[in-house]
């Protein structure tokens, strides 16, 4: 595979850390960048990222007929109108695929836009990133050693699948497949619910009165939390209403869990305690023996 | 300040850590270890962490009478056995301490054991830790930085106070006080409810059928939970049965809060959204701005 040229819709952390990448790989030739901010273009300009700069309300279009590969990597909101804007500007051999945290909405966005042009359109998502956000953050190591999974449609086609699973595996990740319904699902459980916790507590805590006098004794663990919670407020809001049903469910199952710690410290069962507690180093013991990702 | 003799009575990461803190401030000479496991003893010796070792069931109350300081840095729940050991073997002017995440629970045992000795005893709670435990993972410099907080009771003796708070200052700590009510609801809030939330979220992930497999698709945020989670069970267990009350009350604070999040999303309230997960951030920046401690 080499890419000619790449079109990055949304040149932040994954965008811009993908097309860093490739460059690393030498398996792209120019990269074309277009976006919200005029500055964070200036700054993937100025770091190398992309060879040239399209603000979102620019004419873009016109670099999409010859483009190999066009990556969206903008906040999930924003999926609905940049498909409409894309699916009809790309040429017969144009690869388009996504990096967005929820599949299913992504899926339905890309049916609603690209008609007969579909097989085009592969799902995919790269399990990496981190608190820090834009083009400033972006780094060619972002997902080595990290999970992609793709959610290959029936219409996806077999050569469009493999252009995609060979762009990530070029950026030293390891690609998998699954359906969009199962990805959801499993995402909800390990990375958009445990983010969705942080942000309440980190959030519930800053809002009161003593607040600020509460953080000073803050420990590590409630430091883990808030940089969790220090992620983009835009980012996680649309994953949130875009994997909602999932994420629904699991925060079911989790304040269920909830009540039934609140029952046993409110019984004085000692025992309980300790077996519930004693179970989550298990969890760490498989970690351990798995690769690295994130929640991103 | 120049302790001649300390006892450490529970020689893991805490225990463990100050006498190592002190060794190398030069304000210790001579450190007895007392302990439940013989081999985490051995270890602490072979460290240099402490100069001789007695098991739990020897006789080591001889120890107490030539003692300058007594720390009891065990699990909360050996506390009342202890003081009840401790509190009869004392020299007139031997000081008594402890580590306990828990403060009010702490004092009711204290003025069950201590009787007219009470003016003796110092509660305190460095503000340190981390998901290792034992000597072997005790090292000089946990305290450095760190926030240590005293509740002296209104029995206390001043120059017992006087001599904690050179203690742990010896050992980096800045040294504040409260009343052991306040300090449980602090604690309850920055360090106890996150690390139960944390417990809860691993558990119940690691209970499913599906756990190794949910868990290999694991990103960066669900490892920082892993790791919270991954603190002793049995100090956690006690900790959340002794500052029972405070950390009820933060549960089912959360619990609330989670519920206001589930209508927010349920509501496709993409803005209340926003709002909550931006709150997040202010924490970020009061957080950055104020020592380092942990919930430990």
């Amino acid at each position: 595979m080499q890419i000619r040229k790449l079109v990055v819709v949304g040149v932040g952390l994954i965008g811009g850390s993908c097309a860093l990448a490739l460059r690393a790989a030498g398996k792209v030739d120019r990269v074309v960048g277009v976006g919200r901010g005029r500055g964070n273009l200036e700054v993937a300009l100025q770091r190398g990222i992309i060879d040239v700069a399209h603000a979102l309300d620019d004419d873009w279009a016109a670099e999409l007929a010859s483009a190999d590969v066009v990556l969206v990597a903008a906040p999930l909101a924003q999926y609905r109108a940049l498909f409409a804007a894309i699916a009809p500007a790309i040429g017969t051999t144009t690869v388009v695929t996504d990096a967005g945290s929820s599949k299913q909405d992504v899926v339905a966005a890309a049916r609603a836009a690209f008609g007969d042009r579909l097989s085009r359109f592969v799902p995919a998502h790269p399990i990496a990133g981190s608190e820090q956000s834009g083009a400033v953050a972006a780094v060619p190591t972002l997902f080595a050693g990290r999970s992609v999974i793709i959610t290959p449609l029936a219409e996806t086609a077999p050569e469009a699948l493999a252009c995609v699973t060979a762009l990530w595996q070029s950026c030293g990740a390891a690609v998998t497949t699954m359906s969009s319904a199962e990805h959801d699902r499993i995402v909800a459980a390990v990375s958009h619910l445990p983010h969705v916790l942080a942000f309440v507590l980190v959030s519930e805590l800053a809002a009161r009165a003593n607040g600020s006098e509460l953080l000073e004794r803050a420990g590590s663990g409630f430091r883990d939390f808030t940089r969790i919670a220090a992620s983009s407020a835009e980012m996680w809001r649309d994953i949130a209403l875009a994997n909602r049903d999932a994420l629904l469910a699991e925060i079911d199952r989790y304040g269920d869990a909830l009540r039934n710690l609140r029952r046993l410290i409110e019984a004085n069962d000692g025992a309980g305690l300790e077996d519930l507690f004693a179970r989550a180093a298990t969890a760490r013991v498989w970690l351990d023996a798995a690769p690295e990702g994130d929640g991103g």
